[in-house]
């Protein structure tokens, strides 16, 4: 079979995750695959110990801690095992032994999926679920009860399922705020220096699956076990700088490259948010004018800006979508498979160009259809 | 500054890890950035729940059991959190709650950083160390009293550090035989059904760092605790054929291509045996023909075929020796950083070539200088 150009290919890739990298960073690790430069060698046979990562390290903690306008008290990690480790560590950290339960919100599938691992550890409230309404809106502040006394609240800014995004910081300020920004990390400006730990793993706005970047404050660990294993505690890796253990040594290499195309070449967040928010209005756009035909799954006021989720009118329509935007060099348009549809993920990578080729597809797919 | 060129660079690159991948697989790893062949899409954008994924980790499996001569009964892993991450996932599962001791050998830096861990989650006996000794050699067989008792028997094969390699397999077959084999996997043939786990971080001899094959039997796992994190349960991670969370699916792709340059272009473990048997005669030669000026560390009879590990003089002539090999080209030639001194890594990657350049250039840089 002969396929499509990559470059058209990895232009309309979708995907929830992994998610599409942007192309001039991508010739640049195509590049440091057989040479890094500067340094002569394939980023795959650079020592961890080398003065070139620990600089690729202290670069790129400069580069995160700047985009997100924050000052140098706050650590930033890069660790291994995605956001299901931080489900973990987490709660290892700040909940075993409390009596008082931290609360959480479970606002969808991701919540949801931190809410076991927590409860693992220690007493959890859940401030709030959606689950009874199918997860299709987000709590208005009259519905969260924020206690004084809480260990922290948790919650998810962008529920990559269902396509559910909080458009505005949640809890109160005595309370740590820690949120998992896993798939809308670096795609807008927002108050981060309100939240006590923020962490996301990479593969969706940032790099390669493999790497997760986790920023927190010192104080947050005052009260932190000494039993935990080196690669579970916080302290042990800002001590280390991330290189405790080997790194994924080209996964956080790209995230650095990521990270200078965010700054260099698109200017920074607010500039991204104002592209990503004209890819998301297109595709959104296309789906308030079906008359229906396409029927967006979110609230209006929850919708997220990176994952657009709808449906059409039937499973079979649905699957003749996929079919046919596949045909034409789209993918990764299913939606997820604990609920099936249609979902559009339009992280950092992806280009206006892209979206909009989307929503004439799904105009020209609609018009002999309904 | 002009830089030789990356293939001589790469090719003369004797890190102790990350190391040298062949020039081939990086080849294959540089078309896979912009178009996976088949699928067209990057493989760093590529999801890890395709279909397509799920191929490269059925054939990865059934690769590793092909080379390693295992039946289906072994599962095959591949891990996040590196060796260090299994340090202690094993006791976590194993240890935990039990009186009887699990035993450990200490026999260099590596298998020394497991046993803390250990300790952490239960009673730990070490049969034998050679702390006192200076880490020169591996214990006779006379040395070890193995008991029927133990939970299980945990030994590092290879200890990359020192250059200390056992030539046989340890334990009694009564026991669970547990190796970290994180610096000599699928460098040699062996009796690998001797043992219920076998793990090895990939950054050696497989790929890049960020994953770890783990290898092991259901019946290993009969009592393990019901109460850990799913990313700690072996029996998750085997259920989920590794893909619990999303995986670091570009090192698991690497690693799929190397383990099909080992079986094909290099024609399996025997063959790749004979050239790494040669690749550390070559450096051994030179170092035992040069009347004492290179002092290998390690006593001969346990001399490692994969970490050859050797003193000059005085530190001034072994930074001289650095110096004058990497302007020739070599690199990753000095020793860890807790023992100092020369290392050179010959993986599977390195070439019988780059060994004799290096042997040529250990003579040119002594005939001046004793």
């Amino acid at each position: 079979m002969k396929l499509p150009d990559s470059n058209l290919l990895n232009g309309l890739n979708f995907s929830g995750g992994p998610g599409a990298l942007p192309e001039s960073v991508l010739r640049q690790v195509q590049e440091s695959i057989l040479a890094v430069p500067g340094v002569g060698l394939s980023i795959l046979g650079i020592s961890h110990r080398s003065d070139w990562f620990a600089a690729v390290v202290a670069e790129l903690e400069s580069n995160i801690r700047q985009l997100l306008g924050l000052s140098a008290d706050y650590h930033v990690l890069f660790l291994q095992g995605g956001a299901t480790q931080q489900f973990s560590m987490l709660p290892m950290t700040l909940l075993a032994g409390r009596t008082q339960p931290a609360e959480y919100l479970h606002t969808g599938y991701w919540s949801g999926k931190a809410l076991p691992e927590a409860r693992r550890e220690g007493p959890v409230r859940v401030l709030w679920s959606g689950e009874t309404e199918g997860f299709r809106r987000l709590p208005s502040d009259g519905e969260l009860d924020f206690r004084a006394d809480a260990p922290y609240l948790h919650y998810v800014s962008n529920e990559t399922v269902e396509g559910l995004q909080f458009h505005r910081t949640l809890g109160r300020d005595d309370v740590p705020r820690i949120c998992d920004m896993s798939s809308d990390f670096l795609s807008a400006p927002g108050e981060f220096d309100r939240y006590a730990m923020i962490y996301a793993h990479a593969q969706k706005n940032l790099g390669p699956a493999g790497v997760t970047v986790v920023v927190l404050k010192d104080e947050l660990l005052r009260e932190a076990p000494d039993n935990l294993p080196g690669f579970l505690d916080y302290r042990t890796q800002i001590a280390a700088h991330s290189i405790y253990n080997t790194p994924p040594v080209f996964s956080i290499y790209v995230v650095l490259l990521v990270s200078r195309w965010l700054r260099d070449e698109i200017g920074g967040l607010a500039a991204m948010d104002a592209i990503n928010t004209r890819k998301a209005a297109t595709i959104y756009r296309a789906i308030d004018a079906s008359r229906g035909f396409y029927a967006g799954r979110a609230a209006q006021a929850d919708r997220s800006r990176m994952n657009v989720a709808f449906n059409l009118p039937s499973p079979a329509l649905e699957a003749e979508f996929i079919a046919a935007a596949q045909a034409a060099g789209f993918s990764g348009l299913a939606g997820h498979r604990s609920i099936g549809g249609i979902r559009a993920s339009l992280y950092n990578g992806l280009k206006l160009t892209a979206a909009e080729k989307l929503a004439d597809f799904m105009a020209d797919f609609q018009s002999g259809r309904s």
